[in-house]
């Protein structure tokens, strides 16, 4: 199984990486991180630099399509030939999936018309706006289609298509050997459960 | 604030990159990754390369260090160049932290003797030989040592670390930006919680 994970500038390092965790960890699998060109590819912090092995273009037909999100992810809203990429990838492809923010890439390039999905709090309201129909719920599995809401969803996201992919055994081994039993140490992770000021101050951040 | 994150070739990426993603996120952080040689490592999946922008040696006061583990640790025990900075490192920083079997290099480095500490679940019972007091929690504080079990257990420890460091609404704004609500599809992430085939598959996998 390949899998592609989608980088560019002012990418969200957690977005693809939490899932590369898992998925890199299902048996038979390669996973080839690829942007517009070969080389690093800096972070939305600036004090992360992945290596893309390979373009777009080298990798035509991979199993599993991945792309996350990130400030970056506005500026590929019109990188005609990552969108044209999308599509084309998507129509042999097993699994199509998005997390956070990546979520208006696939919706740009088109393949979430009328599927139910998910991205990043923040961006719920503006999901419909792309042809999608947005949900609250963390994880979305629509036909080939798997999204996750923001940041560190992707974990959740990848633990329940290594499901689908590899078996519930598979997926479970996994989640131990990450050792994923989380305790966080309080319960804002969500704007449910998070105190207002928090989402007020989250707020604040993301426009900043 | 400056945060060191150690790399090391067969480094975990979310033992490091988890914890990046959420004190990358504190007002007025700056991360520097080091490694032995400035440039690309390589982690233990050896599909993933981020660049060390540093030597441990050009970073001689960090006010976080943070070290994790993976399959690399273990060549790293002998690496007593690393094992001297940590030592030294260690005796300016506010906070000396490692996720999973990084444990075992601050243990080597000897600043854990007789603190309690935890790492992954499959080195647990052999931190005490290292002169730690080993503790099942997910995350441990002792003194300004902070330790978490295995991979994905980063996360908590760092959303701790900066709740401690830049005040609980801080910590509580990251974790809704990364909108850190988990929602495991399984609850296999632990030993105790974990079915027996799933720990025998897994300890097969870690052992291979």
């Amino acid at each position: 199984m390949q899998v592609a994970i989608v980088l560019y500038p002012g990418f969200t390092s957690l977005d693809v990486l939490g899932p590369y965790e898992v998925l890199g960890r299902l048996p038979d699998t390669e996973v080839v991180f690829v942007a517009e060109k070969p080389g690093l590819v800096v972070n939305d912090l600036k004090s992360l630099s992945i290596e893309a092995v390979a373009t777009p273009a080298d990798v035509t037909t991979p199993d599993v399509v991945l792309v996350g999100g990130g400030p970056g992810q506005v500026e590929q809203m019109s990188n005609d030939a990552l969108l044209d990429w999308l599509r084309t990838a998507d129509r042999t492809s097993r699994w199509t999936t998005a997390v956070c923010t990546g979520t208006f890439l696939l919706a740009a390039a088109g393949v979430l018309e009328g599927r139910r999905a998910t991205t990043h709090w923040a961006g719920l309201d503006q999901l419909a706006g792309f042809g999608a129909i947005p949900s609250k719920q963390r994880v979305v599995v629509d036909g080939h289609y798997a999204t996750a809401a923001g940041v560190s969803a992707g974990i959740d996201m990848a633990l329940t298509l290594g499901g689908l992919i590899a078996g519930d055994d598979v997926a479970q081994t996994v989640q131990l050997i990450i050792e994923y039993a989380p305790e966080p140490p309080y319960a804002a992770g969500s704007l449910d459960s998070a105190p207002a000021d928090v989402v007020e101050r989250a707020r604040r951040v993301l426009a900043s």
